[in-house]
């Protein structure tokens, strides 16, 4: 389907960037829980355009409406529909993109798929839409702390080829909120906030990673074969704007190891049975294992850079293009909140399909 | 859903490695299809067990039967179901697994999320399961060619740090076929080869990726904003066994460049709209853009190995456990054709989607 | 699902009577048609109320907004968001609802199911949901005209015991406009129309039914065994409020026949195959036929009475409870747009799939 | 979708009426359930052809055999596929079939929809395929026995105009097959029968209603606004073959009461919210209030008779044509288990989805 998310907890969004607004209707939360605008606006806050320095200086206010199913404080059961307006944007910056390609978007391919495409700031296609997700992942979020106290934390891992180390058993949102960059690691933070600098002076862009723990959740979640956790966490990740890769646990890496070497021996602790080391990332044959899930997520450098570049107008001109306007040169730190969301959606609809039909 | 893959090109899979027999039912394939076991046949025997001396010498004989949606040689529009039967395993080698977890397995996850497992043989987590998918993808391949003309081939791009060079454009699956590794470049399969007898020497198991390529798609397949097409891919190859990571085009290592580096500029050429790089792997924004659609998946190094490893029994008591039987050293080869299948199921369910709502 | 109509036009409604508004998500719809408020707007003044004496004198604007997935006057294949705000309900005159269950209202059953209800004029329960319902219903009968010139139309057939005889073959939209209660045999108007206002004086309510035919439709929509034409019909009828039975064809009074008196002859007419009678209405073995399909919806009378009626408080006390307020005491000249507009919902869907797997 | 049922208890069916046999996987049957063939062959008993004078004396076997989700017999949670072999059927009495449209049956449809269509016994359009259903609904009904202790009870409530009279609240499986025409009141029984031997005598057939209740249930089941307990169970019943009609509660004979008649006034009974009256069939917004749940069904008269009809041949040519083998002349008798097993599907799934979201 193309823009609902889920099978219990199901997440539809609408709207485009220069349209009446965004939102999102949420079908299937639990009844009961505490809710209002308050509960959803501070994720949206860390997504916004214009936070820091980092990113596009562009404001929006990103305010969230909840425009049914709460009532007197509390979900009803029934659908919540959220929505963002959209601030009066000046399109006319964007006419000349009615009659061309920008190399790297998906300008050509919503023409190609659909013959008819709302041009103004990417339309449909741009990463405002990932506003009402973060909206329904800030609810799913609340409701997975509610259920299990678990806890979701996401931070910018990589810039370019500029790593990091930190702990992911106890790395918290605090801590990664402390710098513009979003990386808890200060001094890979402060290296990677210079290459940002240094790449926006030269008008460029610069890729990087997020990767993102989820940390006290039970074993027993997610639905083998076909919506195994972590295929359903890659296939929601991928969906993302500009991700291109997604790895769980050892990843990558951990085809290049022996099975001596990656196999993850079980031990008793803690009461319980667990992993002496964490190469599978808490997810086992699809279902999660108790220990912390963890997954990373690699996005390119964003497409829209303020060089020229060629390209072809809709009559198939070979063209210049230079975009114009407030464009982040990395979006690395505004993709945490936006990772975080997307993934409590994912784990809140795992497991209210676990209580459904599991043990 | 569990075993559910799909929109409008349905998979639905069951079956226990030593149950019955593994099957699964096709709902949604167009009519009028010319249909014979046949021609799933060649996709079975590339998948099973046994084929070379890099695969465990287990025999399955992995014989397709159609029971239901063709008459008269033709598809009929109506559920296909397809069966294997299992030869009569010999469960009695297992019998331990019935009272301890196996690490990197699912024994202990399949326990924690349904209370009660089919331990013979790993039961559903068995990869065995993938023989049903690789019958209904010979089928989705099968009309896909039928529709456009399309090709989709994967291979062996990598065993442990061993990589290879292949042309993405040109290679077809006959050159994949010319080796046991199933890696078209000879001296990297040779290598591959070496190293697999290495490892299976000391009793242990490697790890490696798969390149699949799809050319002669056109362009406007992938539904945005959730089932985009790269990422609807992400999560059916997160889907196998053993996998644990997923790039498309450039990915991972796209993260490392420039936008200015990264991005593919269009051009005219063949009389249509085209990149001059595909640093993207033939997908914008979830759609495909009619370039060659190239995605890698990584594979963990097999969890069964013949060294002693540690373990819980499951009354929680610490052991020892050496795996016994036949298992191979290295899933890749084997995996070529599931990629394969996988991606052709995922494809032709984006083709049917595009016809209906799509331009 | 709980709010989700579809499988390729999908309709999501969200919201509740004294909320600040309800809406509808509709994902699916094809690109490319000329689109706008002014299309939809006339289906939903045709079921607000306040539209004749006959209907509550309540006054509801129902102004419709499109809120995305349409630009420059078509739709662009992307979600469309509509919304209607509700003007600023008095829920004070509901107050005494918070701690009541009507009789034959959905008060109890909510409370039952979530634990938390909206008691402001029934919540999510409020036949108000519908006008989303129209709104979208209203889109997809414009779609459906454009791409077979087909026509949905629904009247009033009986109103209790007065029934009504009409042709199905002709009978078009503006004859059932002509009254009030919305009934093309004028006779049979007339003398509902005196019933309903005997009901009023009395405090009571009537029900009755509605028919519907759809003409013009191509044989071959519908997908067996389960998402059989009628069977989506009918589960998309049930849905509705205060609708307790449905028929196709010959209905119930066909079960009185014997086959030779029941089956419908073919015969060659107008070049194609057609059927001599048509008491199939239109469907066979679930797949519309090409003639016209017509069926019939019951809807009980209104719940909501002026007379004392025995209930319980959530407390579990008996107590007397008389409705104030304005209600109508016969929905059914209101629900013949709620038909045709869900009827337009299930036939555009069901010709949406049969264009992706079809012959 | 084509042939699944449910959202979180998924029954996809296969197979045709002289293919290699049917059948069913069930996805999402909760795990640790007892089950094996003998679980569910007494329902496939009732349903089977040849069972009494009153039906066809054609011998199907109908072995039900449990192929997966199975182990140590208790379920797994992992997909049940069950299987019904056809005995080798002589196609070649159907030889002419190949080239006409029977009169009221799905032939004409079929070949609209799909263009090729297996035309032995009706292929995938026989009644024959919801002996599939009719296993996967005695695994539901045992799973809700299990959960609730509740109790599902059809039977024939009509044969065209020959009633019954039957407390609704007491019947139970026992009493109605006690005759072959499988209607407790035992003078009604005696009309119907002596009824269906007279229009068999003429060649012709009947016919009637079927009448379900389910007893024991919660309240809280049901998923408005789509998903209306009365809502899927009407779309079940209408897929059955033959079904043309459907009313829950008072259905359309409720549509000629007045409110103050209608109305089902609540009191405390037993220690919980009861209604005096049950109108509503146990239904109430389209939620289960903890009432008996009771709708009845209507089939048309068998299509097949042995009397000459006039049809056309896919040529298009007039002719005339007389059924030939063996055919019931009433379906009723044999569609109470049908009943049954759809309506334990459809309560089953709607209990899961009250277990996963529900207060």
């Amino acid at each position: 389907m193309s823009s609902t998310f889920g099978t219990l907890f199901r997440v539809t969004t609408w709207g485009e960037s220069h349209g009446r607004g965004i939102g999102a209707v949420i079908d299937g939360c639990p009844p009961g829980i505490e809710l209002s605008e308050a509960d959803l606006q501070p994720a949206l806050d860390r997504r916004r355009p214009g936070q820091s320095v980092l990113t596009t200086p562009r404001r929006e206010r990103d305010e969230v409406h909840i425009l049914s199913g709460v009532f007197e404080g509390r979900t009803t059961g029934t659908p919540i529909s959220m929505a963002l307006w959209n601030e009066d944007a000046d399109s006319s910056k964007y006419e000349d993109l009615k009659t061309l390609y920008r190399p790297s978007h998906a300008d050509f391919t919503y023409e190609a798929k659909y013959g008819h495409r709302d041009w103004r700031g990417g339309g449909r296609s741009s990463a405002r839409e990932t506003a009402a997700r973060v909206a329904a992942g800030a609810l799913a979020d609340k409701v997975l702390a509610s259920l299990f106290g678990s806890e979701i934390v996401a931070w910018v891992s990589d810039v370019a080829d500029i790593g990091s180390t930190v702990d992911e058993e106890t790395v918290r949102r605090s801590q990664v909120e402390v710098n513009a960059v979003r990386c808890p690691d200060a001094a890979a933070a402060e290296a990677m906030e210079a290459r940002i600098r240094a790449v926006r002076k030269t008008r460029d862009s610069v890729g990087g990673c997020v990767r993102c723990v989820a940390r006290g959740l039970p074993a027993g979640l997610g639905e083998p074969v076909v919506d195994k956790l972590d295929a359903v966490l890659a296939g929601a990740m991928l969906s993302l704007p500009a991700a291109k890769a997604f790895e769980v646990g050892s990843g990558f890496a951990g085809t290049l190891l022996t099975g001596s070497e990656h196999n993850d021996a079980f031990e008793m602790r803690d009461g319980r049975v667990r992993t002496r080391t964490n190469r599978s990332g808490g997810i086992q044959g699809g279902i999660s294992n108790g220990e912390t899930i963890s997954f990373r997520v690699g996005f390119k450098p964003v497409a829209t850079i303020f060089q020229p570049q060629s390209t072809v107008t809709t009559e198939g001109d070979a063209i210049e293009f230079s975009a114009r306007g407030r464009h982040d040169p990395c979006v690395l730190p505004r993709a945490v909140p936006i990772v975080e969301s997307v993934a409590a959606i994912v784990l809140l609809d795992a497991a209210l399909q676990q209580r459904a039909r599991g043990n």
